[in-house]
């Protein structure tokens, strides 16, 4: 079989992510590679840890990066953390709660589950009614749930759980460098991201964060690899961790100074994400979040300029993507072929309930640009159009920019 | 916190893996990403399946790769294919065999164990004994284990295991594209691999083959996810596997024409994984392996010629990986010190029972190649000259020689 190199067309992607890589990671990712153990190496983890604290606005010492994508940094955070039998409280908002939910049940979690309507987010009254109630042993909520595009209040819950004795555990994947996130000020015990969403790198990589008590009882439940372990060490305790792969307690030896071998580190990998963290880091995370809610409001603008309806509560949407309801009588995948065929512009479709329902359109990373969102908006007019759509001639467009007026004249 | 780009030092990586990727690797890393259900990204999916197909040797549809390094490959094959309670047969001959075991044990297995000398391999005799002796559900046996540089016999366990009944998994991370590999002439079920050994990758991606009947086995327990059900649809079954991410039922049905949604997919690492088995196919995979065997003799003639005694069974060593004893009182890490810091160049050192006692030099991927061997042979004269070791001049470098002037005239 013969194949020719990989020489992706041109696209610009303005779904729920992935999006375009920044060319900056992707330069970083090219390096050639050095030793697992070369003090370069470990001298960039140690760089990487350092800048996704301030990524994730925290001290914690436990902060790396899991070999794997999203979901891999949720499984080693939730299967390090719950113990077969804990109970585990999910409120769910859209489809990576029930993610959480699943992969909590397969860490034999007992689990429950609190749910509202997708498009709402929770009060804070609500979950510490549903902690009161079920007495969990460790809260698992998504910040910002993409199949909704809601960003969840997170800055109360920390102290709900430490009044109650539950660990706090949150993904911020979809959310992290494009909303406001703040892991020691909110109380957070653990954290899990991804690169593919505001901070601009490809699947693949999970930063996770560990507040020191999250570390207390991932150590708890530690035990060394045979085949490493000296003569007449323990092999570890029976509440020993289901996983190998997602083995915190493992992961931190090897990236603490002990560097006590696990996986081969995944060097690419490694220099996207330490890359990602950098171009945040220099741009300053306040600036970014303020980046993505302006370009978000520019978008969001667009879309209502161009006649569309917005979904869910708009008061709670994440800066970086907003769904928009299909116009009644149009075949939403059709349209979001011609925007991909005939502009080379990526919107998403949705999940379950919202299937074919809402598009999903992302200003996130690398592309929450006015250039991209004007680009954006303009070849939608069209397509809407041709669909037969009713729309204004530069209603999208024009109301974007009535947005960048404002923040110039503001 | 200011940090600068990144921008490694050059480094000749001559160790056990990873080693230097091939830069056609990275170039093909560093093109801009597609959409996760881009027709060009499924393409690109679908044509990494097959060009695995080619370097397993094998027809099996279920060819694909995990998101995660070569352990992650290794836990979903066993995760997917053990339920708690099964018994497990696991031959240990080094470091890897025991990680095997201890993967079997997480996934609650009960693993039985047969153990031979580091620097050995099992007949196809003992293996058949134990398999008789213990009746388990499935063999694990690693065929490359880069602790003792052995590579295990595998043409004759697969037949062995039909006749019992057992299924047969493989780990080949640190042999594949450099050892003869067979996977449906040798009767394999499973095999997992990883790129940074002689498939001249980075670490980050675990390419997998199943056989129809693995694949049977795994589809018996395959559940579908909450929030992608549709309504009324079964949660899953009470043999659910453990996990979400190294689900391969799930993993099945994401890299199927289906495309239901898993994990989103790490582009990079696939562009990555797709060029590392494009090169080896169009290499040709016997001349990749004939081109292991050549650098790797070269390598181990060079070694002795340096005066240097080579560690465990050469009849069985890997084509891409030789073990050496550190020369009485020689401080095996201060030399491999100076040959860092002075030449660039990088050698492995030793885990367990050989650490402190053997060096490792590995000859592989884009390093199985004529300048690095006698380069690093010529770096190892000088340093172990200035370490005191009694070195005859020309002596390695010489050896090395004479073995590519037979190739020439053979």
């Amino acid at each position: 079989m013969l194949t020719r190199p990989i020489d992706p067309p041109h696209r610009l992607l303005m779904g729920p992510g992935p999006i375009n890589a920044d060319p900056r990671v992707l330069r970083a990712m090219s390096a050639q590679l050095v030793g697992q153990y070369d003090p370069v190496m470990t001298a960039y983890m140690n760089e990487t840890m350092a800048l996704y604290r301030e990524v994730f606005r925290t001290g914690n010492e436990a902060t790396l990066v899991i070999d794997g994508t999203s979901r891999a940094g949720i499984e080693a955070a939730l299967i390090s953390l719950i113990e077969p039998g804990d109970r585990v409280l999910v409120p769910v908002f859209g489809r990576f709660g029930h993610l959480l939910r699943e992969i909590a049940e397969r860490c034999q979690a007992e689990v429950v589950l609190r749910e509202v309507e997708w498009g709402a987010v929770f009060t804070s009254e609500a979950i510490e009614r549903a902690i009161v109630e079920t007495r969990p042993k460790v809260l698992a909520l998504v910040q910002g749930d993409t199949s909704t595009t809601m960003c969840q209040p997170l800055d109360e819950i920390g102290e709900i759980c430490r009044r109650h004795d539950v660990l706090f555990y949150t993904d911020v994947t979809a959310s992290l460098g494009g909303n406001a996130f703040e892991m020691d000020a909110w109380g957070v015990d653990a954290a899990t991201a991804g690169l593919q969403k505001c901070l601009a790198g490809p699947a693949g990589s999970s930063p996770i964060s560990l507040s020191p008590r999250a570390v207390e009882r991932i150590r708890s439940r530690a035990s060394v690899e045979a085949g490493l372990r000296g003569e007449g060490e323990a092999a570890g305790c029976a509440r020993r961790i289901r996983s190998n792969y997602f083995d915190l307690a493992m992961i931190l030896d090897y990236w603490s100074e002990k560097r006590l071998n696990h996986h081969t580190e995944a060097t690419t990998m490694l220099y996207g994400a330490r890359e990602c963290a950098r171009l945040l880091v220099e741009e300053g995370i306040q600036s970014a979040i303020e980046r993505h809610r302006l370009h978000g409001s520019a978008m969001l603008a667009g879309v209502i300029g161009l006649g569309l309806e917005v979904f869910g509560d708009v008061e709670h949407k994440m800066n970086n993507v907003v769904g928009v309801y299909i116009p009644d009588g149009v075949d939403g995948e059709a349209l979001r072929g011609a925007l991909l065929s005939d502009y080379a512009i990526e919107i998403g479709t949705s999940f379950g309930p919202l299937h074919g329902r809402i598009w999903r359109i992302g200003t996130m990373g690398y592309n929450a640009r006015k250039d991209t969102v004007l680009t954006t908006l303009a070849a939608l007019e069209q397509v809407l159009r041709q669909a037969g759509v009713p729309v204004t001639g530069g209603g999208g467009v024009g109301a974007a920019q009535e947005i960048y007026q404002q923040e110039r004249n503001g």
